[in-house]
């Protein structure tokens, strides 16, 4: 389906959902830790959006980037209460029905009776996942996530969007993992940015990226080579160092 | 042009940028950040999106977001070196020429002269603006963001997009501030969860939000209430304390 695919790549985006996120009284952190993950193995996150609890807006940007990438992976909206409206749009983007389903009953039924709190209207609007879907095990608070298509829905706590994550990775195709390494280089990144771009220029495949920072002890950059060819990779660096070494000598 | 100023609000987007953000290296810290401020100034932020440093994504996001959005604020991709392409994409996402601009040559210039670091070709690239544009100041280090219409292109560096953003908040226009304030509940959302769909109900016009947490002491619930009109969301507060204790009177 999407280009990715054809290329012989994997590719993903992030639907991170929630009010809270966009007035910042929450900051995410679910979109750096399922990007670093997926880069671990094997797929290429490519975009991430944050969107509101309004039901449009979450169909709108599903419906754009289930179509675009391989995998989709949402947080955020699927807890009991009435602002969690994940899994109903969800539904609608599907243009499927959504009802209580028995399996998620069963768990947090199971739960539930574990724990002493009650299981009532509220809880059991958790169990309500969309027709043809699958369910995600969640093993810190027992309601599931799911999986309809390529479209994964997760929770928005981080550990518990964790926890499925794990689930979840082994069902994904993956591609080739992109190896990263990192030339630490002692000068700020205007005084090396030639010789990066002529290194870059040389080696298509290996993407250059440069990162400045700044310490007591002054200006640095950390180059970031990525490459899913370690070998080619090693040449780049190799050739960056090298290149690095001749401009510092000559200044 | 946006919905958002018809209804008498003014609206916003984020458009971060930067294939580090994507691949988990760099954690992004600024979507947080604006999101915050922006609410504390009257400006509601809506959608925040994360793009590579790929050309053509980047014209197709910023150009969604500027005409969905009364405000656009972007970070990333301004520096000095080849990855640095910001500025080119925003220039071909309006249609416009870009080239270096004699301001920020001017600021470049008295900055490095200052310094005693070179004003070489690839810092000369931080003084490429897109016509039409104005700069936005940069205290930090010099080489200065810009506006184009209602798009503000600002650094990726945490704090010289801090600086920038002081710099810009001044020239926007903005709407009634949406005003917040949290009900701590020391029971799990579930338990709660009836009482604050009825009290939701019956005040429109109040956002209500519930977030779960857990610490050692057991389950609770923050429940946030958001709203323009301070008496109203006072009024809010209280009818929601009053059916949170006799619901509890009631259990």
């Amino acid at each position: 389906m999407a280009d990715g695919e054809r290329q012989g790549r994997v590719t993903a985006a992030v639907l991170a959902i929630g009010d809270e996120l966009l007035s910042g009284r929450t900051k995410d952190k679910n979109i750096g830790y399922i990007a670093e993950y997926l880069t671990e193995i094997g797929v290429d996150l490519m975009e991430a959006r944050i969107v509101p609890d309004v039901e449009d807006r979450i169909v709108e940007a599903l419906n754009a980037l289930r179509s675009a990438y391989d995998y989709v992976f949402t947080t955020g909206g699927i807890g009991p209460t009435h602002d969690d409206i994940t899994a109903d749009a969800v539904a609608e983007a599907f243009g499927v029905g959504i009802d209580h389903d028995a399996r998620a009953v069963a768990l947090l039924k199971a739960r539930y009776k574990a724990s002493g709190f009650e299981l009532n209207e509220a809880r059991l609007r958790m169990a309500r996942i969309p027709d043809g879907a699958t369910l995600i095990e969640n093993r810190v608070s027992a309601a599931p996530g799911f999986r309809i298509d390529n479209v994964f829905v997760m929770a928005g706590v981080p550990a518990i969007m964790q926890a499925m994550l794990d689930e979840v990775a082994p069902l994904l195709r993956t591609g080739r993992k992109v190896h990263a390494l990192t030339v630490k280089v002692t000068a700020p990144e205007g005084d090396v940015a030639a010789v990066l771009a002529e290194v870059q220029g040389r080696f298509e495949g290996v993407s250059i990226g440069s990162y400045p920072y700044y310490t007591q002890k002054g200006f640095g950059t950390n180059v970031v080579l990525r490459c899913r060819d370690e070998a080619r990779l090693a040449e780049t660096e190799k050739a960056l160092r090298e290149a690095l070494a001749a401009a510092a000598a000559e200044a």
